[in-house]
């Protein structure tokens, strides 16, 4: 489907959106009523915050995977009087039955399971265009592609406002972010200023996660920031439980779902022992793997090895091995002259970062090469001189949301829950000026309270100190608990 | 649809079948080379019998899930020789793509996901029914309703031909046993012979798991077993791989398939510490679940508490948990006085046995409950009293199956290596007496071939004896290596 | 220390001993106490059966190694009224202080920490020997070096008188079996028949250890055993429990006593999967260490491989790795060519059955190697061409109780829980030839009673069968409720 | 032994000393040569460092556990140069025989095992004092006692500077501090400015722990240091590795050495989840144990949860469990009111902070309560009440030190190779004014090379960032590969 044959549906009240399947939302709403009672935090924000509709009056663009969990956030904000639109982060990750159910009941959605990339596009397009006005006040970022649209279309109209000059899309190698400057292109001769008025309306974003963290220290660091950013994804309740705990146990349930696959008995090579990698790691050893770390961080090596792992280079090990999982957030992990030298059937795939922490590129354009698809996001490349294959899942996208549904409801809570105060506190200070141009993460006091938010659930009883003793290690009896640098 | 509407078809080749969906062929046959590849032990059997036709003439009907890799089972027997009809042992077990490409390519098939009770045994007899010449020279069973079908039949005819009282579906209460009384009395009519002649050909079962065997030792002792058997459920290649490890993957998988839940954090109630409880508990351990186990046995309650699990009664734990998982092979163990007890959403599951370890006949007729299928095998059950509701996973049924796809194929092709060779072994001796109407375990050194043809794939180098060392113990260099007590 | 040299020595009421240093009796006292408190199936034991005093009459020697928890067991037999001897097993075995206890307030006691071989089995003759009216009423033996040197005295003797010839130390190579000869051949010279008598009054053994077993397995099917045997090595609740628990425990305590060596990040090879090399791997592994199997089974291998241990040859692993521990029950398995090869500082320690699975004489006579004792039971043994060395503990005997203090209370608990019931079961049944000259394990149901005699203790709560549930399964409500050929 | 006995001894050579024993200097050489090969580390920085004596006319003084890893610390500062005097910062954790060796062979030692609190201020006083031209130029330190010394001393100096008042042991009830103010006042009459010079001569300290560095950050805040400090504690490389694996190692090899007790099947307390708390839980579930964990931070109790533990507060567990653990770093946490609820045996032990974790004295003065030591550091206290006791280990102290050796070697390396680094950077801007009096941590990239020099021996092989990886994610090939902000 070509993006001119996109066709932006209303719902009876006239709200946008455009998603698979419609008929699918009773059933995703039973799964939302589902998360629901999974999602403390969540819950609790509507319980707290619900009454006094502080979003009242804000419009929120989200784009972040536009699964059963985000669509509990969705309706979070909603219920504290937001309005709202949204895109998927990611073309695997919708679930089509959340997307349907909010796009009935709550909010303007743009997304589903499978987009191309020319359609992600429009979708992320979409969710930003909020008719006269401009944009958004508010954006819930994921990746920070809907962050990038607004800063490329800025920079496109400075350009076209200077030159006259429009963005040339032959300017670039790069696939996709050709699709980005023709969707700018297109924009620029309806509106010149497009951007430039979504810019001004915009309060802040929030980002969600390393990859699109790291982008804004670099945009902040090379000053073309445009707006304030909190970096939710270094609250402690978040990287250390989502990227952590969540891997631990999306990455086997996707691989389960996708090939079946004995994880007892196998070999596996987790690229990369960050959190990400620190869970995959655990999970794959728990399920009977024997696991292979590779790393160019010392510490992070050491720390594999003090939990019993191998630590090699991926040339070491790249003929024993079973299972290849990237979770470095960096590219051209795994190349395809390595997958070249896999057994047959390996199964290769990413939890980390975007499509290119595999060359998918190289394996694509290898001659000869031969993609039989065994079932959507399994495919299995057959190599000419060889005739054996690999597996590669997603498309070399984040497996967990491509083969499987993401992390569980439990996890995401936490995420999502730091999201939401982390708007709350960029829409109460839109006209303090407390947050400039940069990137901020959430006090430690706000992180304690998003994990103090999960305890009930899972039955927990917390100790509380008494004055003698917090006055004894110097802290409030209230908390916050531990010094800025701790890592736990 | 009732049986009488059930329609069998035919391939252009002529062979029969019943099937969802035949255009799943494909897909089915994609899958199935990818377990090829994961199921050394059958493919060995492939290549070491193959060419001999070992099973040249042999008629083998399977009672057994019709998974994909029971279609690696199948192919095996059929490349050996034998001719094949085959249905699955379990209403929610068949993976439709696999019974499509069974069915297209290899043997006849009468099995699909979802059947009712009355179409579950319509597919038994349709399986056991060979025609002229009566049944099937060999039987692969999971659970024993196909040898259960043949001693009921036989029994009623008996019946029938000593009093001319046909067998009476009203006699018993049993919902199930009626149907298996209505199916054995339209035989009746028809042939009054049909389950002597069958028993008359047979050679003999090989009985896959744990209940089928109990029912075998039962016969045995009663002196009602009409056929030798080999129970195939206590070579240590089964008993202690597929029952534990093939639960301890399948559990988690069917949990997350199901509900998408969290598994880390919350409690879980594992009801049993056999093997099938062992390696449920240490799934959940693994995944961060608290798991409390529940026994009758002094000796597994030990070995539960020296593996960190607390055991408490279920009556203890029943309000505090998240996750309720039965493995004991026994009935009732969790009632719906129990269920009434749980936490909103708590999840109630069997991985054991029938499905009357879960009252379900309890639940069903509560007055005023109200049962909410999310989806497929997934049902929310709501209390009139409280509002409040619990996940039931497939209607009680095996969760690994009706909620996944069962056990991963590595594992099973330990199982059904054990399989292979107990068929080859009741063939070859069919006319040598060698086996009575009793119920026997393969030699230990065939359970050791098994093993020995799966440490290839994985990679592993044994130590070979020297014969000093093997003279030392006592023992040949070849093996087998332990005494038949030892306990692995 | 020359055995001419060995005096016994006497309490002021009259009892013969030998230990180390009297003064440690109240320590051992003290420590007892807090053993006793670990060892419910023991005392439970004192409390069911002492007011009866089964043992009225009977005189038990035992030869197992005289640590606290053999203490417990002692004096439990001793509180059923029986009249005790006892040596240890192996000469590092003993704990001087629990040796002192005993030989001061309950037993005859003739064992201490580092005996030489002559002192070995001078001490164990000692403990045989019962003065007039020949031996003991019953043995209990742990490798069964009481149960030999009953058998070779006999064989001796009947050689003797057909021929008049003493046997001679000088027709083996075997050092420890030069030992054995010699003292028989002392005692023949003052009694040519002592071993008859000792013989005559035997009513049984029970033996506690895999390598006893097999000893006494091959003598029943030699036709040459000479009294009723109990292999208790065999129960459920020891097996599965004191080799596999026991040792996962008491494999890094001795380690770590020894050599304080960090386990995490090493690279460790486990000679053997059975029961002890099971609890080796999971205590490494857990441990952080990186964990390679050898093995000769091709199902324990694939165990090994199931739960994520790679399985080598020791010629694969040998040059990698950091810690060498043997678990075979079998000779010759880590060779000084092996050792050679080894990296510096190694750690060659063997847990599984007599010195001999680690070369020890290979490695003390190989020309221009160098002992350096670090401590008692820790020596590091330096190449002379490389001037590299490798650490052995504990002389390549039993390390955990060379280096650590054994297997915890706990565990030993359920082991003597079936040494007092075999006891108990051979004395009831002396007269009434229930038990032929053949080796029995103990009924299930009494292997039952062990572990439930050990689950108060750990807080736990056993569900009952109902008896419609019993009846379901075929089984008592009261158990046995497991068929003898489970595996647990 | 009053300290006024107390006399300092001198080697051969003119070096003082004051050890338990002088003829344990070779057994502790020994161990001392088994953990250089263990400490890869700080045996690097002799090679790199050695050549240039970069410490040339350095003075340390060290306060910190007496073990052989400290052993290997200290012969790394004087291999590289530096005269070095040194203490134990605890009663209990000296190893006699490496403080025989060091002060037989490389530095004035001061320390012994079961020092009385008189003795340990002696020893803490006589490493500080240099004589003439004052205390040392660098101080090491772990737990601030050195430190402390100092800064009392000062402020009492400058009290009797103004107003003659000489300090008052009786102005306060901590016995410990009077016996502090004790030794500044012997001090003083011998020379009023002692402490002044200290700390006129003193180029800084390096801290090791965390309540060291607690203190340390308190001075900083109000202003009172005196010295510039480098946070050790906080690299990486120390509170990720020592903190968390060294007590993984740590913890059951104290409870085992003391205690011999069986953890698998016990339910353990583990209070607090910092870093050593969670070493300990995973050891303690790792060998069995069912593990509760009490915390007052919601995010730690959360990851606890994560990892599959209960959280309760003491309160709710005292009844029920056997091991109590203290991790929390805080005072008053198991008091003698909750110890008498306890079972009987419970074992109650510290390894977190000071001995007031534990309410030592709350239960050294219940009237009527009954010591009985069953060995040293192993302790049973019995209530009148009820007559049923609890064991603590090492008198509330750290029990990894006082019961066993402490952490292993390689652990200990990663953490000393930090102190050798901030040693060496302190003493190289000594005159720079680089430093000034506030507190610091060790650069990133100093820390990833910590890490880096502990690879090789445990078999690693890094992975290299491409130029073109580094440039993508905006970091040097070479490192530092984390923001400041990463939590490992």
């Amino acid at each position: 489907m070509a993006t001119t044959d996109l066709v932006v549906e209303k719902t009876s009240s006239g709200r946008e959106y455009k998603v698979k399947d419609m008929s699918q939302a009773d059933f995703g709403r039973l799964e939302l009523e589902l998360a629901e009672v999974e999602m403390p935090g969540l819950m609790s924000c509507r319980t707290e915050f619900g009454p006094s509709q502080p979003f009242k009056g804000a419009r929120i663009t989200g784009s972040l995977h536009m699964t059963i969990q985000t669509a509990v956030l969705i309706e979070t904000l909603t219920s504290l009087g937001a309005e709202v639109r949204w895109c998927s982060c990611n073309i695997f990750s919708t679930q089509d039955h959340a997307a349907a159910a909010i796009a009935r009941d709550s909010a303007a959605v743009f997304a589903w399971k499978g987009e191309t990339l020319q359609e992600y596009w429009w979708c992320t397009e979409r969710a930003l265009d909020w008719g006269i006005g401009g944009g958004p006040d508010l954006i819930v970022d994921d990746g920070g592609d809907a962050t990038l649209l607004i800063h490329e279309g800025v920079k496109a109209e400075e350009e076209f406002q200077k030159t006259g000059k429009l963005p040339d899309p032959a300017s670039t190698d790069n696939v996709e972010f050709q699709i980005v400057l023709g969707i700018i292109k297109d924009g620029l001769s309806v509106d010149p200023k497009k951007y430039h008025k979504m810019k001004e309306r915009l309060v802040g974003v929030s980002e969600e996660t390393t990859t699109g963290v790291k982008r804004l220290y670099q945009m902040q660091l090379n000053g073309t920031l445009l707006f304030p950013a909190i970096n939710v994804n270094d609250s402690v309740t978040k990287s250390k439980f989502d990227n952590l705990y969540g891997c631990r146990h999306s990455l086997p349930d996707g691989l389960m779902r996708a090939t079946d696959v004995m994880i007892a008995g196998k070999v596996a090579v987790v690229c990369g022992y960050g959190d990400v990698g620190k869970g995959c790691a655990a999970a794959l050893k728990q399920g009977g793997a024997r696991v292979i770390v590779t790393e160019i961080d010392p510490i992070c090596a050491l720390q594999a090895l003090m939990e019993g792992f191998q630590v090699l280079t991926l040339e070491d090990a790249v003929s024993d091995a079973d299972i290849f999982v990237t979770t470095t957030g960096n590219k051209d992990i795994i190349m395809v002259d390595h997958m070249k030298k896999m057994k047959n059937n390996a199964i290769v795939c990413n939890i980390g970062h975007f499509d290119n922490e595999i060359d998918m590129h190289g394996l694509e354009t290898l001659p000869g090469v031969k993609r039989i698809t065994i079932k959507p996001q399994t495919d299995r490349w057959v190599f000419p001189e060889t005739n054996t294959g690999i597996i590669v899942l997603a498309e070399g996208r984040l497996m967990n949301l491509g083969c499987a549904t993401g992390h569980p409801s439990f996890v995401m809570s936490c995420s999502f829950t730091n999201q939401v105060i982390a708007q709350l506190e960029l829409w109460k200070e839109r006209a303090t000026g407390k947050y400039e141009k940069k990137v901020y993460v959430l006090p430690k006091h706000l992180d304690e309270k998003v994990a103090a938010l999960h305890l009930g659930k899972l039955g927990a009883k917390l100790t509380k100190l008494t004055p003698e003793q917090a006055d004894y290690i110097s802290i409030p009896v209230e908390g916050p608990y531990k010094p800025p640098h701790y890592r736990y």
